[in-house]
This record gives structure tokens, sequence and C-alpha cells, in this order.
């Protein structure tokens, strides 16, 4: 069994002096701490690795990123594609950085491996931002499946905030499960809407509204101003229908404009309410808390899960019995019987 | 290893004789097909036993009721606490009986092992639809966990199809993660609500309005018809800032006073309308084989999951790690991997 609990070895073992290892977590880790920006690209990159050997240098230097508590807030922003979500991060990170934060961005985009582009598209899209040195841009880690990017986005949320930046964004890219994903590791969720409440709002998945803390109409410009300013009205009325939020908030409306600084400044605001009011009712810390007993729990049963399917006797019966399962001919529980001891077997010898 | 797949043995077992058995289960078949309640009754009786010689039969008995395919509708009810659901069901199930359909209704709560009483309740809250001879109601399963329940229940519907009810109804006790479990488990999934916008409200779970194929606001008689009135108006409003649902379906908003037994009658035409919708666009059969598929995977994940909670070491273990995952002071990667490191080990000899 390897560092990571992997059942099967890595097939090239590179030859591990565990001082060679403890010298590079530890000196990575001091530049982290010493915000040398090519110490947390590293150390991100190590993270984002599947090779054992990086994991093992990336677990290390997690645990030692994690003894000193830092006061950070965590927001993620979510909204389909065309809500302006770059340009939105772009202008309100700049108001951020302006008012003494450090700012970091980071993408949850599980689908970005396939459809390229968009991993070079997030740093040209922020291009101001890019520049900022109180600013760091990271876009999403590549990966095969959203567990994996969620575990390599939340490690390095710990990355981030130990080398001292105060305020991470996340951005989801509005399609998918990423949004449940992004929500679990966030302080605060905020959606971005467009104006009219027709077309544009079928592209939101479901669920996604009750989650939101807040929610911006962007494009609130020009022209769109009055359907923006309708709009508002229409989501405050629609929000009383919701219940309560389990830490007493009620979501918030705003409507703004990215493109032209406008409404962004009532947005912070809101956001440092909302910290304001959770910190004083305990809800901040008893969310942070259940969030991460939630990533343990999350993490094993994703482990279990691969295992499982990786399983060569179990890949070999799943098809026919699923179809069967679907097909209604075989139950589902005498399915997964079949499985489980065939499974079981395998592990048992 | 048993023929659950579980790993531990009973400790008392039975002589099992399987000719015995055999007999047994298809003796009890021949009996349900025949709609004889006391064959349905011991069937679902030893679906929802924990005993593994019981279970077995009940594997068989499921597994012959399976090969022949009925022409079904599951219907889902939910609701908060007062909001009127035996009434409604009651009312609302001898409409339907009257029509000549079968129907059967089974109760999701699992809640009732620990407030007992509402086992009881069940039957005496339908006291005229218990009489009728075209309706069986069947409180529920005692289980302690909700995988339990749902389990049992999912197996019920089985057993009760081949007995020939061709309606089956299910009613969630509105509060907890029952109604997600329910949904997945109908056609057509029914929210129960008061009038008054406001209070009645708050006691619904976020997220079970966007799972409703309709609404009917219950009550609306007497001096609560103007606000029931009013009440529709505004979720028919709010529902239309939802996206639509992935069958096409808009969902419907209607009242109802089951104590008066008015509005029951486009509620049943709004059913058929949608199962007529979504029988033509493939959507119904799609559903069905995808719920399959989903209780197939949802058991494997389940008994994995309870294996590993179960192992005596990770027992030990578990509240110290979790304790210091939720502290932040070990990331939740390193705590999963000591854990599983030590499952995997026991797991191995």
């Amino acid at each position: 069994m390897n560092e990571n609990g992997n059942r099967k070895s890595p097939s090239k073992k590179k030859k591990p002096t565990s001082s060679g290892r403890l010298y590079n977590s530890e000196e990575l880790v001091a530049g982290i701490r010493g915000n040398t920006i090519a110490a947390l690209s590293k150390a991100i990159t190590l993270v984002e690795s599947t090779k054992p050997e990086h994991q093992a240098i990336a677990n290390r230097i997690i645990e030692l990123c994690l003894t000193e508590k830092q006061k950070t807030l965590r927001i993620g922003i979510t909204g389909v594609p065309g809500v302006g979500k770059s340009t939105f991060i772009e202008s309100f990170g700049k108001l951020l950085t302006k008012r003494g934060n450090k700012v970091s961005v980071l993408t949850v985009d599980p689908t970005s491996s396939k459809t390229k582009g968009s991993i070079l598209g997030d740093k040209t899209r922020m291009q101001e931002l890019v520049q900022d040195p109180n600013a760091f841009i990271r876009p999403s880690p590549s990966g095969d499946s959203l567990g994996g990017v969620t575990r390599k986005t939340r490690e390095s949320i710990i990355l981030l905030e130990a080398a001292g930046y105060n305020i991470i964004i996340i951005e989801t890219v509005g399609v998918g499960q990423s949004e449940t994903a992004v929500h679990s590791m966030v302080d605060f969720f905020l959606l971005l809407k467009l104006s009219g409440a027709g077309d544009e709002l079928q592209g939101i998945k479901r669920g996604i509204m009750e989650m939101a803390d807040a929610v911006a109409i962007n494009k609130a410009d020009g022209e769109n101003l009055k359907a923006a300013k309708l709009a508002e009205v229409e989501f405050r009325r629609a929000l009383q229908l919701f219940p309560p939020k389990e830490n007493g908030w009620t979501p918030k409306v705003m409507r703004c404009s990215a493109l032209e600084h406008t409404g962004l400044e009532p947005i912070w605001e809101v956001i440092q309410e909302f910290v304001e009011t959770s910190k004083a009712n305990g809800y901040f810390e008893r969310n942070r808390q259940e969030q991460n007993r939630s990533w343990l729990i999350q993490h094993i049963e994703q482990s279990l899960k691969n295992d499982f399917n990786q399983d060569p006797k179990v890949k070999t019966m799943l098809p026919d019995l699923e179809q069967k399962v679907m097909l209604g001919t075989l139950s589902p529980f005498n399915a997964a019987r079949q499985l489980l001891a065939v499974y079981r077997r395998t592990e048992n010898t």
C-alpha cells in the first residue's frame, strides 16, 4: 500500500529519498508563506499531479500549511455562460485589492480538459487582474472527474490561504454539478443573473437559486437597465417564497454592471454584512467545520466507490446486470448483491 | 458470505431447507398474483425483516414478481405535518377506486420507529379507505435508517404491483430527507400546501418545490378560500421562475379541499395528462429505467459505506481524526488516507 492508501503500487517508482521530500516540502512551504509565486505555483502543481510521489509531497505541504490559522473569506460565484462572470470577477477583484485585500481566483470546471481553450481563456479573460500584484489567478485543474477537480481545488484553497490571500474567489462554469461542489467549499455563494426573467433563466440548473446567498442581476446598464430593475423585483418576490436559510440569512437581490463598474460596492457591503452576521451567530465557523467534515466523508466514499468500480470482475459483470436492472427483469438489490459478492471475494483473496 | 453479500454470518442460523424456501416463495407469489391479502402482507413482512433467512425468501419472491410487467402509476405525495395529507389521500384514493383502479398507499417515514403512534396512526387516519376492498394501506416499515426504509419501500412497490394494484401512492412525512427518496421512486410528485404564503411555507424543506410536478393548495374551503386563491396565483408566478423540468413538463398549481372533496377531479386530470405526455415523449419509461439504475448504484454505495463504518478499527480511529479535521488541524484527505489504509489492512487479513 502506498502513501495514498491505494492498494496498487505505482508502476514506475522513483527512488524516494524521504529526506529529500522533507527538504522540498519545507522549502516550498517557506516559499508559500513568503508569498513567492513560484513556490505557490509549484505547490499547486504538485496538488494537481496524479503521480503518487507528487501527491506525497503535496500532502506534506498541506499538513504544514494547516498549522497556522488565517482569517479568510471564500466566495463562490456562478452563473450561466454569457452572464459576464469573468468581467465581473475582474472588476470585483480589483475593487477588493484596492481595499487592501489579497485576492485569488480559482475556477472549477470539470469540462475544461475536454473543451480546452478555457484554460488559456481564464488568464486572457482577466487581463487587468492578472497583472495586479495582489491577485493570483489559477485556472481549473485538469481532471477527469468532478471529484478530482473538487479535491484539487479544496487543497489549493489551503495553499493560497497560507500564502496570505485573504479572499478566495471560486468561479464555476454554471453547468453540471460543479455548483454544488463549489457551494460546499465557500462561505458565501453569489449567483449572477441576466435581466429578463424569460429565456436566460432556463440555462441555470434547478436548485442553484436555493443555494445563493445573493443574486446579482448583471449587465444592468444602458438599454438593459429597465429590464434589470424589473428582474430585481421579480427575483426578490420569488426568493420570499423560499424558506429562510439555516444561517438565518435572507438572500439579497441586487443589480450591477461589471462593465461600467456600478453596483459592485453594494455587493461587497452585503458580503461583509453576511460575514459579520454569521460570525456573530457562530454559523460561519460551524459551516466551515461542517464543510471539513463532509470533505472527509465524501473523500472516503469516493475512494470506496472508485475501488469498487475499478475491480476487474465488477467491470466485466456490471454492464449486463445494469441492463437487466434497467429493463426491470432483475431487482436492483439482487444485482447489487451479486456484484458485492464478487468484489469482496476478489478483495479477500 | 451469506446470500445478502454481508461478510458476517448471522449468529443464529436456522436450518435452511432450500426446497422449503422455494415452496414458500412460490406459494406466496401465487397468493400475491391472486391478490390474497394474507400472502401480500406476509411477503411485505419478509421484505421488511432484517433476518437473513427472511431476506433470502423475500429476494426470491421479488425476482418472481418481476417477471411480469404491469402498467402502473406511482404517485408521491408530500407536505408538512398539518397540511392534511391523510385526509387528502383518503379522499383522493376513494376517487381513484371508484374509477376502477386498485390503489395502495405506502408511507415513508424513517422517524416512525422512534415517534411510534404514527404506525397505528396510518390506519386510523384513513378509516374509509382502509375498508375499501380495492385499497391496501401499509404503514412505513420500521428501520433505523432512511436507506433501510427506502429499500423496503421500493421492494414493496414491486410486490404491490404484482398483486394488481395499478396505482401506488407513496406518502412522505414532509420532514428530513425522505422527500428526495420518495421522489426517486415515483412517476409523479405532488406537493400539498396550505394557503397563506407566509408561515406555512417555512416548514417545507428547501428544494422540495423544485421536485414537484404539481402543487395543490389544500384546505381551500370556507374562510380559507380567498387566501387559497391568492396562494395559487403566487405559486404559479413563482414556479414560472424555475427552469422547465427535463421531461418538458411545466408544474401545475391547483387548489382543493380534501375535506369537502372539491378540486380532486382536476388533480387526477393533471396527473393523467402528465402520464400521457411523458409516455408519448418517452420520458416515463426512461425515468423508470434511470430510477432502477440509480437504485442499483445507491444500494452498492450504501453497502460499501456500511461495511466501512462498521469496521472496528475505523470506529476506534474516526472520532479523533474527525475532530482534527473539523478544527482544521488535519486535512480531510490525510485523515481519509489513514482511515482507508487501516480499513483495507483489516480487509486483506
